[in-house]
């Protein structure tokens, strides 16, 4: 399946007249495309979806292909061994059509339907064996009480007390105010049937306290749907994902940007915000309205409503949770750079201002420091380094780069202030992945033109993350930059020119924009670029070191976050953002924060292993750390100052 | 010392010419009175203070004065033996001048203050042994952090926990939202100083666990005032004390009507109210602004506010504290008769409504069923009743009567609905004892001629509780009414006469009074005294045969409630009200429900003695039991059908 937001738009083939044939086996009629199609491109042209779960950026290897006859361009040949290659096996989604072709598509067990529910979905099935009665901590609890009488004049509260305790075991149970006011009324409109919602912060056990947080009159089915949500709350975006507790199974994801966005893009600028007057009021309120519409919006798709979810596990990073919560944020910011707390009390939605059910449970899960929170204790769980014996190295880049060093013994983290460049920010044509982002980047080595792709159906606006990276590998493959990041200005192109900021490349011309003037990438843009991916790539180093541990001893590195999820591994390994090893090492996770706190909103033992992961974790601070400062400038070249660091980058080599 | 607030005025007396002269030994010269006035008010006149405990109404016997010469008159000889009789004692406040008088006044040990703050203040004093650090759950922690560096980048919240941790040897301590957001102001205010309040629910041990309410910066001193409050939430009145939780001494009270009375004098009319509308919501505003009103008030006296209060207790039947935290009340009123809950969660003021610190802890005291609330419970504990060998009857009248029967082996209570009779609703000329209530009635024996004492400083307007008991007493004493409460219409007087309502007696004649009418009593209110009267008797009628225990094996009567510190014991046996028993087993206990809200306040182990009460009374529901119908019957004649349970009681004879 081509994923319906990608308009293919090769803007420099387009105008060429040289259209070619393709015949793909499983479909009846050749499709005729131009010189320079996309595989994947005329496959969807003639009806085919091939399958491409790495979402069409040459990493995963699944929409490989066998190329029976004809001419054709492969970009990448990752995940295919040289044999592969010599019997016609290309990678549909980097290889491009220069010939009329035959191509046969293997059969596919099935069509993955990703993407369902929007871009940035994540990807989380029921763990295995779950089990709401032994795993999760909100429960309903039908029970048929005896009629009161003059016989028996227990008060409603210790009718139904006695009662609940009976049917579950629990020898404490406890009632907030709102549930007793509404109490009388219920019992009596269910004739004394009734279905408390009870909260057990350590499970469902015997001997154990409960709270009951609401009732519903009459006995509820025991397969009827009970919600939760978890609630991811990136810089940029935040994401609501609604799951019925009973099944474990999500119902429903909802994404959109943090409105807090328009008070600053990055978290400096929100915690400064937040200082002035009652910017952190302001700021409280805008994240809340983000996540209360999100929550009403996964609820509409499983006619659901906010009210009925007792549950909400929170991820993020340390500023997104003290701005929620208007916890004032200032010291994150300023040397010691500590928070407030790592560790949020469990609070009700009322207290936390959220739509949900007043007396259901926000839990906030917890961070380790001002700069790694609990969208990476979180990310940590999910994706499972925290129970491996592989050393492992996670990472997640958004405006900052977290990552973390370790396995199931240790685990060290580091965060370092990458800035915001990776998410377009601070970078002449940056913007956000949205519509009209180019998000891939290819420059033709000997006319060093650029073909680019676009996200959404029309021409492009500016440079996303993923396309600056791609943008700096092809320029600096294509020897457009040097090593140091400065332009050849004695290449005989156009694009490559001096501009008001300096050096500067054109990557689509005015015409074929949105915007009316030519997309470029200068050479401070460049330098922005190149301290953002040294910054990480310093982490790393520190990391590493600081256990006594070089870089290539790692067996596994996982990527979480949004943006990791469309980074090109073989791109960023040639600028040197990421280490360059075996591609095998390399696993995308995609959202893994939202992915932990799914897991914490399903057992209260991954909630309980989140808290002892954050405990566990010990934290390097790198602004004071001097071997940071060294790695940085080392790593200040492309890919790095030591090329034995990068063995597999051969500049202008044959690819 | 004369309460201030009583200004004797004999109405039938002061047209006398007579006056006699009244030497004190320890007045320089004699004071001269016209006849009939009481020996206290010559005291008074003659600049002596006279210790009178119980307000001046012959129970205590505090009072007694030496007549060695001249004649007198004894209103009441109670306390007194006859060998004192003989040797010339006089209770002061119940005997009369009736000629030149030589009176030794005994030494008193002091004269005690009482009242000092209002005619209703609990008179409480602290208990032995108080000692907060041991009893109190609210305490002060003091702590000097250590300042964060990039060395140790700890967050405020772990760095304050782990501090008060060590400090207090609790091994648990929570924190909620708004603590945490004052949290990095706080400290760095105090520049890493700073005083935390802790509610330690189970009281402060090692091990335990405790929840930060509040921060102060600074180190605050260990003796400065920590504020709690007790309430107390009656149906007519309001009181609050306010307690400083470190010395445990009460720093001011203040009383006021409950402001729901204008919605509803007794309970019954005020779940109707609830039950319409938003009458529940109205209702709940209502008494939470009478206890504002009250806190501000208290707090004024001791230089205090109440935001700094960080604990409250609140005593009061079962139907206001269903009314103030606006839980639906319509149960009580209906069979079978329950509440929702006699046990209420604690819950921060925020919750209850309260103007006290938001986060301090609110903790309504448990009761025991619809008509037996927690007034009663907190009554029993701070009567003593329940730690006590001895056969107790505690009883508290007001709108209803409440009692329990009982020692600390076991305890049975019941209500009964007395009707507000003896709060004077519902009776022609009643009122509330305030300025202008007739409080205490004389009838003289021969020429049927009414004297009276008035509240405040003027004319009277009506006849409140105390003086409906005494002017019924004294309408039988002197054969007015007979024993079926009928006038006798063949005595010559002018002040028994037939009216509108049947049968009435003039107390006080229109042109003696601020109203412009006679102040009368009829038929028709002597039937509803008597059947107030006649249900209060078969309630302890129904104790003692639950038991299977004749009263006369009680060995004490507390009698608790605002109401019950002015009954005149002797009229109120007189008329059947109470029991027939030696005089010294009557203890007039004030306001025992507050008295017990105070001592919760101090010490957790109250409070869980409270629960305990609660929980081991056994409740008796009378409008279920054939055994009070026929109590009630037999009690239905002054003092009662079967003359020998009231021996003492000899109409018409010499008292």
């Amino acid at each position: 399946m081509v994923p319906t937001f990608y308009y293919r738009y090769t803007a420099g083939k387009l105008k060429m007249a040289t259209t070619y044939k393709v015949k793909f086996d499983i479909a009846p009629e050749p499709v005729e495309v131009p010189a320079g199609t996309m595989i994947t491109v005329a496959a969807e042209k003639a009806g085919i979806e091939i399958n491409q779960p790495c979402g069409g950026q040459g990493r995963c290897g699944q929409c490989a292909v066998q190329v029976t006859a004809g001419n054709v361009r492969r970009r990448s040949t990752m995940r295919l061994s040289a044999e592969d290659v010599e019997q016609g096996y290309a990678i549909a989604c980097q290889t491009t059509v220069e010939g009329d072709l035959t191509v046969i598509v293997p059969p596919q067990e099935k069509i993955q339907q990703h993407l369902t529910t929007g871009q940035s979905a994540a990807d989380v099935s029921v763990p295995s064996g779950y089990d709401h009665h032994r795993n999760q901590t909100v429960h309903r609890i039908p029970v048929t009480l005896k009629h009161p009488s003059m016989e028996d004049q227990t008060s409603d509260w210790a009718r139904l007390k006695t009662a609940v305790l009976l049917e579950t075991g629990l020898t404490e149970l406890s009632i907030s105010l709102p549930v007793l006011q509404i109490l009388p009324a219920v019992l009596r409109e269910g004739d004394w049937k009734v279905t408390p919602v009870l909260y057990v912060e350590d499970g469902m056990k015997s001997g154990g306290t409960g709270e009951i947080i609401d009732l519903i009159p009459g006995l509820v089915a025991e397969d009827a749907p009970l919600w939760g949500a978890a609630v991811d709350i990136g810089t940029t975006t935040v994401k609501v994902m609604l799951v019925d507790l009973i099944s474990g199974e999500p119902k429903g994801q909802a994404t959109e940007y943090n409105a807090q966005i328009a008070r600053g893009e990055d978290v400096i600028s929100r915690i400064i915000f937040a200082g002035k007057g009652e910017g952190d009021k302001t700021l409280r309120t805008l994240v809340l309205e983000s996540i209360n519409e999100l929550l009403e919006r996964a609820c509409q798709r499983s006619k659901s409503c906010p009210d009925k979810i007792y549950k909400i596990t929170i991820s993020g990073n340390s500023t997104m949770m003290h701005l929620m919560l208007q916890i004032p944020p200032s010291s994150i910011r300023l040397a010691p750079y500590i928070t407030v707390a790592n560790y949020i009390p469990v609070m009700s939605s009322l207290e936390a201002g959220l739509s949900t059910h007043p007396q259901g449970k926000v839990i906030c899960l917890p961070g380790v420091a001002s700069y790694v929170g609990s969208d990476i204790s979180a990310g940590v769980l999910s994706s499972g380094m925290s129970e491996t014996e592989k050393i492992t190295l996670f990472l997640d880049v958004g405006t900052n780069g977290e990552m973390v060093l370790g396995s199931k013994e240790w685990l060290v983290t580091c965060a370092c202030s990458a800035g915001p460049a990776f998410e377009g920010a601070g970078v002449y044509h940056g913007m956000r992945a949205t519509t009209g982002a180019i998000d891939e980047v290819w420059i033709n080595e000997e006319t060093k033109e650029a073909a680019f792709r676009v996200i959404g159906e029309g021409k492009p606006k500016g440079l996303c993350g993923s396309a600056l990276i791609s943008l700096l590998a092809e320029l600096l493959m294509t020897k457009v930059i040097n090593k140091s990041g400065r332009f050849d200005f004695s290449l005989d192109t156009k694009r490559v020119r001096k501009g008001s900021h300096g050096g500067e490349y054109v990557v689509s011309w005015a015409d074929q924009n949105e915007i009316d003037e030519d997309i470029i990438i200068t050479e401070v843009d460049i330098d922005n670029l190149m301290r953002a991916k040294a910054a990480i790539f310093a982490g790393f180093s520190v990391l590493g070191d600081s256990v006594g541990m070089p870089l290539d001893s790692v067996e596994q590195v996982l990527i979480g976050g949004g943006f990791g999820q469309y980074i090109n591994v073989e791109k960023a390994v040639q600028i040197g953002l990421l280490p360059d090893m075996p591609w095998e090492r390399f696993q995308f996770l995609g959202n893994t924060s939202l992915k932990g706190a799914y897991l914490a909103l399903l057992d209260f033992k991954y909630q309980q292993e989140i808290s002892e992961i954050a405990n566990r974790m010990t934290y390097i601070e790198l602004s004071a750390d001097n071997r940071f400062f060294d790695a940085f400038t080392s790593a200040m070249f492309l890919p790095h100052t030591d090329m034995t660091l990068f063995p597999s980058v051969k500049i202008g080599g044959d690819k």
